[in-house]
């Protein structure tokens, strides 16, 4: 039961051994020697600084995520840390929108929310995958709870207009017939003799094994109509008790169809590391984080402030902000260092003396669009009537996916569905359209795959990121051609000023690369300040 | 963006107007013949009893889901219900242990439960699929909410002592590696003209664009180390923020190493319908549901109760049944039906005036084994050191597998892990040694997997089926032949007796089998108690 040489102490010998003398680090680090433990993540734990030099100070632009993270890792190591944010509230695209919230967008357009207690709208992001170690770990330290996100539901849909006689497919139904014709298709290659040079004679015959439990092959391996077949992509009539139990199989759908029916690119990206379970959510709502974060800084946060203008010397760094509430004259902030994390299609505005490289890249930066309606129902009729808790459905309507709550399954009161949530270049129609438009469309999209939506809708907001004042898109795109020509240049110091956000990251539009990110540049600006 | 004639209303239209006018059933049932909404469940909605002649009775023998369900909905239809138990509780199977429980194996071991508030372990059932719509209805309908249940982590570990030089792999590795190398195996077929009889030309091109998507391959059709195969199978170093965000790709696995290891059995019975997402345990534990349908039924329920004689006539059912805490002469209860529920290997062993077929039938069952450990550690380990958040490791050693709790993720206190839960002829050998030595064997399994386990161990609980006083098994288990040869004369009504239970479906071994056996049970004993 061991794989050690007789007579040398088995691993696990070992390992007790290093568990009782050394605890638990200890034990870590002979795991990790022994290839036991993984530490693959980006976020290796909170950036450990140093005490700053007596006085050392930071301003620090943007209350998100990454001025945040920015601001309370500063502070402990004993920085004076100002943060001046745009928006009356903390949290930035962590946001969630709530009954008695009230959202105007450029163009003056103004939203009262009207969702009941409970319900909320995650308007920017909406799931944190496990690997995110640090969001995770700053939403941990300022005692946000995690529940599981439903990323993939097999009993949700996929859908397209074009195939399957433009009728929603459940999930299952497309995975398993998928994978069955796959493995069918491979199993008679394999029989044909056509992967003779690719395999050898012993792995083939592992392989058709494989195939067959896999894709759900028959005793000839061809993926036919067949209880094996069923039990992956459900039952004509579920088995169930008694003398009314006989299962009924289901036709799977001929491989012509899967293919070109396209649905399996829906299947694909939803095993992507990026949608891997386990995958969270924050119990009521995203934004509780960045409502959070904004407790724990507390006055360090000066809501309301517009800047106007960033400007460095020698000495330290002034920045010029206008009080959006009081109005009055520009008021002035300074300190040693600046931390700026206005997004780019702000920041391009605002004059600042940096370098050229470093302001080519916040000038060619482009903000993808997207646009989130959510649409509030009387009754859970997804879940009632059609058992989806929770998980997406894939459409290729210009409403591209609808959202189920991942929360209150089963629970007989009122439900939300994210009824569009859209990154296409429909988010600019989208976004063209007034608020209640927008929430108009998006119902008679939902209503073609779920009809009860009609009759049970009750009220919905819809945040069309192009017309967010403080933002003015969605989340920064880097292509391979400008990641080489401007990536370097956008994380650099300039002077004193350093910028951070999910834009100066590899991980665009997550949390985790805002966090991932203020974490690289606290540490570099601290290596500055502490004259290295 | 209709796939109507034109000038016919749309179907959107159509839709639309009865929702109006005829609300949410009248618009589910145009669904469902328009083919749009499914209902395939076995469970179509609890058993509509008329009402029963004046004083009809029943006497139910054991207090599980079956037995409860059907008192239930026979006490609500109008019959006068008695429910006999063997056990001081109700729930059956349905059963989790809390700090503070007692109990007492078959051979006299009795385990002191020590587990720390808020921890528990289910040692028979711990998981609901969605469409398992019966139990999930009696769960709501007693007030029991769900959570999420973390079936498939592709961050756990699938683990080979015989593969991988006996490291636990990451299930995301091996799902990965296994569908890469399909994808590139078929597509090589493709291009060399393999499958040319069996897919048409057109279908080939969206078949190469699939297998690419599907499988993370690369440009040239290959399974390679890529950043595309890492999105999938994990990094070696993960993207990240800042200067530092470049992110380096993993290794894929070669194709022989990864069929041989085998993990692929694991990979593929996640994907069965048992199994698929979305699923759920309880709030709380397994257990929740017993307690509130024993709440429910309050007086009705007579514990301690063991059924010695079960003997019917013409004019009804009288059962002899003994007081285990009180003792004194053996006590009878009578009923004009009687629904029993009483697993088959304590059944076998009651006399009841019953015909040779359903005798036989009861007499042929056999159960499987299966023992469960459950293991209190002082920190959670898995989530903090190695990212696993619920869900279950599978491995090759003697305890199968270690289940995560799917509760209380990124908690700093105390957590537990089933540390095996073996349906394996192993079972026998796990019931054959006393608790105590169960969960040491479970420990060092699991420290196989997670080192740490031993160092952080505080305390265990093992139930071994076979030694549990009231049932002596698991779950029925049928086969192909013992389910053509017994199963009708299992079900069917012998005079006034009828059975039900898991044992008496096709759901063998899952509390939906108990609901829909009882849910068919009671239809037909009702159709007889009209004189039907």
């Amino acid at each position: 039961m061991t794989d050690e040489a007789e007579g040398a102490p088995s691993r696990r010998d070992m390992f007790r051994m290093i568990g009782v003398m050394g605890g638990a680090s200890a034990m870590y680090m002979a795991m990790a020697e022994l290839g036991h433990a993984e530490t693959t993540d980006a976020f290796r734990g909170p950036a450990k600084l140093s005490r700053p030099p007596p006085g050392a100070s930071v301003l620090i632009l943007g209350s998100g995520v990454a001025g945040m993270v920015a601001a309370m890792e500063m502070r402990d190591a004993g920085y004076k840390v100002q943060v001046l944010e745009y928006q009356d509230r903390p949290g930035g695209r962590n946001w969630s929108l709530y009954g008695g919230d009230t959202f105007t967008e450029l163009g003056g357009a103004t939203q009262h929310v009207q969702f009941d207690p409970g319900i909320y709208l995650n308007p920017g992001p909406w799931r944190i995958p496990y690997h995110h170690q640090g969001i995770h770990h700053y939403a941990a330290r300022v005692g946000v709870q995690m529940e599981p996100f439903m990323q993939i539901n097999f009993n949700a849909y996929v859908h397209s207009t074009k195939a399957y006689g433009g009728k929603p497919k459940r999930y299952r139904e497309v995975q398993a017939d998928f994978q069955g014709h796959v493995a069918e298709l491979l199993g008679k290659s394999a029989q044909q003799g056509a992967l003779d040079q690719a395999v050898s004679k012993e792995d083939r015959e592992v392989l058709m094994e494989a195939l067959r439990s896999w894709g759900a092959l028959d005793g000839n391996f061809q993926y036919t109509k067949s209880l094996a077949a069923s039990n992956r992509r459900g039952f004509a009539k579920d088995v169930g008790g008694g003398l009314s139990a006989v299962p009924v199989p289901s036709d799977p759908d001929p491989l012509s169809q899967v293919l070109n029916g396209r649905l399996w690119t829906a299947i694909a990206q939803m095993n992507d590391h990026m949608h891997q379970y386990s995958i969270f959510q924050p119990k009521g709502g995203m934004g509780q984080i960045g409502k959070a974060m904004g407790r724990e800084l507390g006055p360090l946060i000066q809501y309301n402030s517009k800047v106007v203008d960033i400007h460095q010397d020698a000495k330290g760094v002034t920045v010029t902000y206008v009080d959006t509430k009081t109005g009055g004259p520009p008021r002035t902030a300074t300190a040693d260092w600046c931390i700026c994390t206005i997004p780019l299609p702000v920041l391009s505005q605002i004059p600042m003396n940096v370098g050229a490289p470093l302001q080519a890249a916040i000038n060619h930066m482009g903000y993808h669009p997207s646009m989130k309606v959510g649409l509030q129902f009387k009754r859970r009729f997804w879940e009632q009537d059609e058992q989806i808790y929770g998980g997406i459905t894939y459409t290729d309507q210009p409403n591209v996916s609808v959202g189920y709550p991942n929360y209150d399954y089963f629970s007989r009161g009122k439900g939300m569905l994210l009824g569009a949530y859209v990154s296409t270049p429909e988010s600019y129609a989208y976004a063209a359209m007034p608020p209640e438009q927008r929430i108009k469309e998006t119902l008679h999209w939902v209503s073609q795959i779920h009809p009860q939506a009609v009759a049970e809708y009750e009220c919905g907001a819809a945040v069309a990121w192009h017309r967010v004042p403080w933002i003015l898109g969605c989340a920064s795109t880097w292509t391979e051609e400008t990641r080489a020509k401007h990536y370097d240049n956008l994380c650099a110091i300039d002077g004193r000023i350093v910028l951070a956000g999910e834009h100066a990251s590899y991980i665009g539009g997550w949390q985790e690369g805002a966090v991932t990110s203020a974490t690289d540049a606290i540490k570099r600006i601290h290596q500055r300040a502490m004259g290295a």
